[in-house]
């Protein structure tokens, strides 16, 4: 048996396990980020889990094979550098966290976390087995990553499987990253919370400011599904009206890539049926030539908030393999 | 020396040619395609015209590999069938092509129009070397053609590249396809004529019109990039206006698959600077965000109305490299 630690770095957590070559995570480490106290703090928070993981993990440390770290952010996968922003960690492009956690004498790898959750559905998820398939994160953001021939595709500078920036109304609204229209500025938490504010803000009835305590502020894509699920009509309407957008989006990598099966994980793919009636209604609806749909599949990522730590250690056993 | 015929099979003509493996088109044939007399008039005339090359190029037949034939619409290239609507060949869809010209005893390679050029222009073009690129040819629709670490990807069912279908503004104009929005209804011949026509009902000053002997059915794209390369202002926004369309199309399919190369074929890229000059500024000024399009190279395919014939034989010899 080969054992890898797979770390999947949040803004809020940081997720991390030791995993085995069959993706069972067999111990498991939950902290708190300290992001906001600038990124030296967090690196030493990091090494500080690598450490309690070593140490308590009762693993040999001879058979672990290598860390592996998802962030958000864009990597160059080869050097271990954040090439963008991270939402939610300031201060963290430009950081080499590969050189950083090196100093444990193991093999580092690092890539974005919505390519490691890719990597995780693809190798023991829901996409075991499936040649082409595109795997979309609906977070605080919007990640994604391309199973090509079996393999992760990450374009010519690490930046391949970007949907969140794909622009579906040229008119649309300006998203974070300076254009207008994106998928991530309506199908994303932010675009999912200020629509839900705007129709509380117009008078319209609806259960979400309750579940909020009365605070819009308090306002999540998850009280938000909550109250669709208990049929709450506004909130109905509000992933209606996501799910148009984050259709388009969808429409538009399928047809530029025609995969078996589209993988949508993410906390926001949490409210089930209740995204994905409306997801699969609209791409119907607005795509009608039903061809390139035929026989494809549209399913909820398996792995769950684990993805990030077993597709973290997965990357690691792929890169071991190919030593 | 190997040889192969190829052959691109359009609405007005048929190409035709016998190919070296070095690109060298050798011997060279073209002839008016009688699409509008139905499907068995044409595959009767395609027959006609592979005997005059099998006589006449001057090539023995037992050096020419096969035969590679490009064709408007969606093709299973294991079957040889034509799955969907080809643009101006009428009844064309569900046509085993394959099997009518395999009784030549050559082995009979097809594939859509767009993706041969595409692998034309990574062969022997302007994209030769290139390891991730994407070639679009603009013309009566968009094609498109996806390379991936050095090969043709097709997809789940062959429907990979449909760029032109791709939805760049949900509330926009209605495109052939039933869809409303897509890059094509814009950025193709029907969307570029119909804006020129638009403008001189509305009573804008142009010499368009008179270009096309004063009757609006004669303008075609290449009339009005001759307006604008004479200084006609209205020609000018007309391609201003495209290339808007054309732009965010490309930002999305750069952001999803984060290529070294976008190679634009296909009638309408003859226009030149004419197209380039506002498709670059519209990609900039809809993508501000830049790290993206860092040495990310536009560029015009090299093998103009030749691409189809030499991709044609491509596919014969990259097909008959792996027998």
């Amino acid at each position: 048996m080969r054992y890898a630690i797979g770390i999947d770095l949040g803004g809020t957590n940081i997720k991390s396990g030791v995993v085995d070559n069959t993706g069972k995570i067999i111990y498991k480490k939950k902290i708190t980020t300290t992001a906001f106290l600038g990124k030296e703090v967090l690196i030493q928070q990091i090494k500080e889990l690598i450490c309690k993981i070593l140490t308590n993990s009762k693993v040999k440390n001879k058979k672990i094979k290598g860390i592996g770290l998802g962030t958000p952010g864009i990597v160059d996968k080869e050097k271990g550098i954040v090439l963008g922003d991270a939402a939610n960690i300031p201060g963290w492009k430009g950081v080499n966290i590969k050189k950083e956690l090196e100093e444990f004498k193991l093999k580092v790898y690092v890539d974005n976390d919505a390519k490691l959750v890719t990597l995780g559905e693809k190798e023991f998820g829901v996409a075991r087995g499936v040649k082409n398939c595109i795997c979309i994160t609906l977070g605080t953001g919007i990640g994604g990553g391309i199973i090509i021939n079996g393999s992760l595709y990450r374009g010519r500078n690490f930046y391949a499987g970007d949907i969140g920036h794909s622009i579906i109304d040229l008119n649309g609204k300006q998203c974070n990253c300076g254009s207008f229209g994106c998928v991530e500025a309506y199908g994303a938490k932010t675009g999912i919370v200020s629509l839900a504010k705007q129709l509380i803000k117009k008078g319209f009835k609806t259960t979400i400011l309750k579940k909020a305590k009365n605070k819009t502020e308090n306002i999540t894509p998850y009280l938000i599904a909550q109250a669709a699920k208990e049929g709450d009509k506004i909130a109905k309407e509000i992933f209606d009206e996501v799910t148009k957008y984050l259709s388009i989006g969808l429409i538009n990598v399928i047809h530029i890539l025609n995969p078996e099966m589209i993988v949508i994980g993410g906390g926001i793919a949490e409210a089930k049926e209740i995204l994905f009636k409306p997801l699969i209604k609209n791409i119907k609806k607005y795509s009608p030539s039903s061809v390139v749909f035929k026989n494809l599949k549209i399913v909820k990522a398996k792995l769950g908030d684990k993805a990030g730590i077993i597709g973290a250690a997965v990357l690691v056993f792929n890169e071991e393999k190919n030593v």
